[in-house]
């Protein structure tokens, strides 16, 4: 029987409409192995609070607290944008990880996020095995942008989808009704710098009967193809809706928000790509137009959350629990898909120096030949991900969300100097 | 027993997320009096399908697709941005009007919409008195800027101010999340040009305590105030989220979204008032943002409607019906409140003189005395209004909303030309 020791569970990077479900599931499950586990303690936001030893006695929660969290949307523990840099650069940060875990005799190190998160997981993992301090680390997947490889898909992504895809809907819904003497076109600009795994999600609405045009990052922005399409469908349905993804970009790399737009003052302007491309179909067609950045809302939107990605949120952070008690380090758990149609997944497991790093693009057999939409297979990989619903506790109308206590546990080191 | 006669029923304006629900309402209650009125013909794109003899005859639709417009959002027979002139203006177009009810043995006149609407509903009815043309003309409340004189709140709104308070509530939670290292501000345009109604339903996310500035076209902008606000937000809480109106303007008159920006070719670039605000935030303060605006979003939202808003938009449209059938002409059905919690309202009446061309502002009382924030008045008014959830249906994870056959009423007279 291996001695009794703590565990340290952190959220980094964006938060998501799920990453609390996941924080769920490995209090929950930690809590449910107290023979083996003892305290649960979580960074003040993310990893800064394990470098400034400002932890969080997740012990001080209440049950129903702890269980509130898989449906409350954000980190609860509070997140940050702070990636390490290499062990060769910065190994005194790294050091400060393991010296702090070593005061508070932390032999768990779940880590909750993307990619480079990933990074830093695989590498604290390396490090307390050449510094001889015993640590099981395991990367818990979490990211809107579907990228992290291995996984068939990435807890967070399920809810982004299908809260563009239920958007788009009711937009077009919406400009459907106003066609006639008034909006033809919306243009909806969703989150994606680098992937287009977001927009396409779009595309789910051409099923319900809806012309809709995709702009991927993938695909390289082309603006007589773009309003010719447009038009195309306008003259066709009489409306069309335009999903663009924040990274879409022209053949020279610029990215289509930034068109060097200046201000009156000639200061340069901060702009979506929805009013620049919705500017180019009036410019090209005349067609009146509406247009929205969904930004935050998009991944925050924890009322329309998928309920398999809720689920499955919850379960790779219970799996990330069960994988460290059976002796695992440095792995991260998987979603295996076995079926489309009826869903079937099961969990799995990768070695993070496989997931270090590397960034999986959507296939390009998903995106049409055109370009401007998503084929049959896409839509396969999509549909099963934005099934179901599991809406939160409403109070007042408003959802009954968590905010925890997020009690102190006493500093045992001297202060970090965060340089 | 009075004879049987047809009815019309248009959808007027901007559509909202539960203007179908009162279409329910008319038809379905229409149907339960089949012995008083015989077809309910709805008009293609709203008035201009009256005009153009193009009818579209509701009794081809099954009880079941009638009874999913409850939960369906947008103009299911389509509506249209076009006002009627005065009747001096542009006499034969109402003339017009008249003879395509004669035509059909329209005798009654349902007409869903906001204040112009009113307007064209009362001028129809002024009409077909000096004609010696039997029609009753009841106008049917709808708008989400919820500016209808004498109802206490129009069909719409509330469902638009629940999805702006979940929405920030949802993305407060977000950016407190990254404030940290991140995101200190985040801004969330709505909708409402003359009236802070929309951008007040942010203010109820203070009750969840998260620290918000709301930006009204009630007043005058003020930057310096307004970045000052902000910074001493942000230093007490960590991060703050501001509401803006897209009414929001400066002292001179210009909307905060007409900056005068130009793109790189010189062009007027079109922006929102989000992205100037958070730039405002970035230059004074620093702080790194996040913006969005909801458009289309927030008013098509059917996903997230409120209850109460779903059941009154139907009972104003059943009213409507039943108002006809008691004799009444010239009429709307209002919303009476008599409690705020419990909430309790009874259907009431307005004569339409009273109605048309006349705006209902918001009280000053409403908003306070810093003019950044919503008073506990205007929260009493506002919290029963979002109260109570009514999901749609899912199917593939997306919500099942109706699309009609809308099969044409055959033509009778000759084409009108609309010139």
């Amino acid at each position: 029987m291996a001695a009794k020791r703590n565990a340290f569970y952190a959220q980094s990077g964006g938060v998501t409409a799920v990453i609390n479900a996941s924080a769920c599931g490995v209090i929950e499950t930690a809590r449910a192995n107290k023979d083996r586990i003892g305290k649960v303690y979580a960074g003040r936001n993310g990893i800064l609070g394990a470098l400034a030893e400002d932890l969080i006695d997740t012990g001080k929660e209440s049950a129903s607290a702890i269980a509130m969290l898989r449906s409350t949307p954000s980190g609860a523990f509070g997140s940050c944008r702070y990636k390490l840099k290499s062990l060769e650069a910065n190994r005194r940060e790294y050091e400060r990880l393991i010296e702090v875990f070593r005061a508070h005799d932390i032999g768990y190190f779940f880590y909750n996020g993307g990619g480079d998160s990933a990074d830093t997981c695989f590498k604290v993992s390396q490090l307390s095995a050449t510094m001889g301090y015993p640590l099981q680390a395991i990367h818990v997947p979490k990211t809107v942008d579907n990228d992290l490889p291995i996984t068939d898909c990435c807890p967070g992504f399920g809810s982004v989808a299908k809260y563009v895809a239920v958007s788009a809907l009711e937009a077009s819904f919406d400009v459907r009704s106003m066609a006639k003497t008034s909006t033809k076109v919306f243009v909806m600009e969703v989150m994606g710098r680098h992937a287009g795994w977001i927009a396409a999600a779009g595309g789910l609405v051409e099923d319900e009967g809806i012309p809709v045009v995709i702009l991927f990052p993938e695909v390289e922005f082309d603006q007589k193809k773009f309003t010719a399409r447009v038009e195309a469908l306008v003259k066709k349905h009489g409306f069309c809706t335009v999903v663009v993804s924040e990274g879409c970009h022209n053949a020279d790399g610029t990215f289509l928000a930034e068109q060097g737009t200046k201000d009156a003052f000639g200061h340069a302007q901060l702009g979506g790509a929805a009013p620049v491309v919705a500017g180019m179909v009036k410019d090209a067609l005349g067609y009146k137009f509406h247009w929205a950045v969904a930004d935050y809302l998009q991944r925050a939107a924890r009322h329309i959350a998928s309920a398999t990605d809720v689920k499955q949120a919850y379960e790779v952070g219970a799996a990330a629990v069960k994988l460290a008690l059976k002796g695992h380090n440095s792995v991260m758990p998987t979603i295996e898909r076995t079926s489309d149609s009826p869903y079937r997944y099961r969990i799995g497991m990768a070695p993070l120096d496989q997931v270090a790093n590397v960034e999986k693009p959507m296939p390009r057999k998903f995106i049409t030949a055109d370009g401007f939409g998503i084929t049959e297979a896409c839509k396969r990989y999509l549909r099963p991900l934005i099934q179901g619903e599991d809406a939160p506790k409403y109070r007042n109308g408003l959802p009954v969300y968590a905010t925890l206590k997020n009690v102190p546990v006493p500093r045992k080191l001297p202060a970090f100097d965060m340089r």
